[in-house]
């Protein structure tokens, strides 16, 4: 599988996906009545502009609706922005598909491996960035990244952004988790600041909010940037259902807080747990989903728990990872402990 | 205006929108309570390679799921497949987003004029076609064609294509409106031939079932090609209502009949009583709307009939047009004939 949450071809419906990162309380209570007592706005073309779900959007990341740009899931943004570029920084491991629409947009990539712990390498990125200068380059990092959770640090944030406004490099941030991570501090914020004025931000509802199937990403920079891009975009990329949960979704502040803490505590139980283990090493996620390095190949493990109607994430089609890492969502206590318990069982299987 | 449709900018919701070619009939009854039902498919991804959804067109359209595409609709799949070539042909007038798309894709385009009653000048456009001889080409034309409501003849469509065969120029057919247009041919059915191995056919959920805010397009063509582009397109462009509306419309004997008559009663009436002005021109459409030339400006009618709450399309921003145009919806009969009444009005204020 190149993607988790592929549940189509391995199974039906009633598996108990861990290998796909969406919040486990499921999408707002009450979502679902707002959507149809809106659903006749499918029977007209969305606004061509978006207005009223950018003006939802700015509410939500205060910050003016002129600096977003909004899109149909958060690949779109990422196509739509690599694509600008004629180079392309990607420290790995990260999201498979930086690589994929690189390719397909013949965008020169230079591949960055991370240090020993898969943390990003900063002097080197650092370095790739000064080499970049003036040659139409960009560089994109998960923040927190996907598949280890790690956030960065402020410092390196400043210190990568520096290099980027030296060396005319545009820094693409994919904050598709970015309200699990609780950083200290807000990337948004300096979109609109001239300071800091190559930071292009994309996030999504698609993770946060348990609506992968809606299709709704949306992308914070400069707003002249803003007006460019989305010139470029196809008329009308989303769709009715999504224009209108804007108006639910990201008011919804209970929802919100109450997603922040129930992962927060269930990640660390997680991390606690898995790490008692002493057969794994945890990376410290934070995000959603931790990933995980086995002493010996996942594959045994991954049909274990597969026969008992789990699906886990195999790492191996993540560059700089083999088929030692596995990765898994945080899901609620009932079914983190049934992973919990089936590690338990395969363990003793084996020994 | 660009695009028909704009209500979000002229006014409030109850415009009588004469500007957006939508079935009057609305969508298939049943569909919002058989969305409801399938909700939560919005929690998990949908199927990345969209088997159901395609396996319903495959049915519909009565050819292998192999030569299907779907995309976040028609728009997508147009700006994809023009992307592909150097070169395009693009008669004119035609929907606004053929010029638009390759302008930014960067493709180089050969505008051609029209024949004085705006149909397609055949023999220039033979003459084309052999111009593009391995230049990797192609030509895009509407059938029926956006804004005039022309299809093309099979006799047409036979030299078109054989001159595309000869010079390997792919011919795509944009049939948004296709159910409408009541032709002796399908050409879906050549999509399969090897002798017709350059035709892409591209159509749409959005007109026919009124579902332009669902975002439901697909194409067809030979299955090699419909390989290497869907390899190219974003995952998960297809959002997990119109993946599940699949299911329901397609399916709906009923009112894919009924809306065909219903349309083509409407079409009629609405010709015959146009055409006893004396002062419009009106093209002979086979689409759910209708051009219409007038003697002067359309402004002044534009404004008058927007003071009355009905809302045309203005057609000097397609290629080949100017401000006698208009372009007006096949709607119901009680709104064909507000129309027709204030027409009138007009025309008696006017005199």
């Amino acid at each position: 599988m190149i993607h988790g949450a592929d549940i189509w071809t391995y199974g039906d419906e009633n598996l108990i996906d861990f290998s796909s990162n969406i919040n486990p309380l499921g999408y707002p209570e009450g979502l679902r009545e707002f959507l149809f007592s809106q659903f006749d706005n499918v029977k007209r073309y969305p606004d061509i502009k978006y207005r009223l779900l950018k003006d939802n959007l700015s509410k939500y990341l205060k910050i003016s609706s002129k600096n977003i740009i909004a899109g149909n899931g958060a690949m779109e943004l990422i196509d739509l922005i690599i694509s600008r570029y004629e180079n392309i920084i990607i420290p790995y491991p990260s999201f498979v598909e930086y690589e994929i629409r690189a390719n397909i947009r013949k965008i020169n990539m230079n591949l960055i491996p991370p240090k020993k712990d898969l943390s990003l390498d900063i002097e080197r990125i650092l370095k790739e960035i000064r080499r970049l200068k003036d040659k139409n380059g960009s560089i994109i990092i998960g923040n927190p990244n996907n598949p280890n959770g790690y956030a960065i640090d402020y410092s390196h944030l400043t210190d990568i952004h520096s290099a980027c406004m030296e060396s005319e490099v545009d820094l693409i941030l994919d904050e598709a988790f970015f309200e699990y991570a609780e950083l200290d501090y807000d990337t948004v914020e300096y979109a609109e600041s001239k300071e800091f004025k190559n930071i292009i931000i994309i996030r999504a509802a698609t993770k946060f909010f348990a609506l992968p199937g809606l299709r709704l990403g949306y992308s914070v920079m400069q707003s002249g940037l803003a007006k460019i891009i989305e010139d470029q975009m196809n008329p009308w990329s989303i769709n009715s259902f999504a224009d209108s949960a804007s108006s639910y979704i990201f008011k919804d502040e209970d929802y919100i807080k109450k997603s922040i803490s129930f992962n927060r505590m269930e990640r660390n139980y997680l991390i606690s747990e898995l790490n008692k283990f002493g057969i794994f090493r945890v990376y410290d996620s934070k995000s959603n989903f931790i990933l995980l390095k086995m002493e010996n190949s996942n594959r045994k493990l991954f049909e274990f728990l597969l026969k008992n109607n789990l699906l886990i994430r195999l790492c191996q089609n993540f560059r700089g990872l083999d088929d030692r890492y596995i990765r898994i969502a945080v899901k609620s206590r009932i079914y983190n402990d049934r992973l919990l318990k089936l590690l338990h069982d395969y363990v003793n299987l084996k020994s």
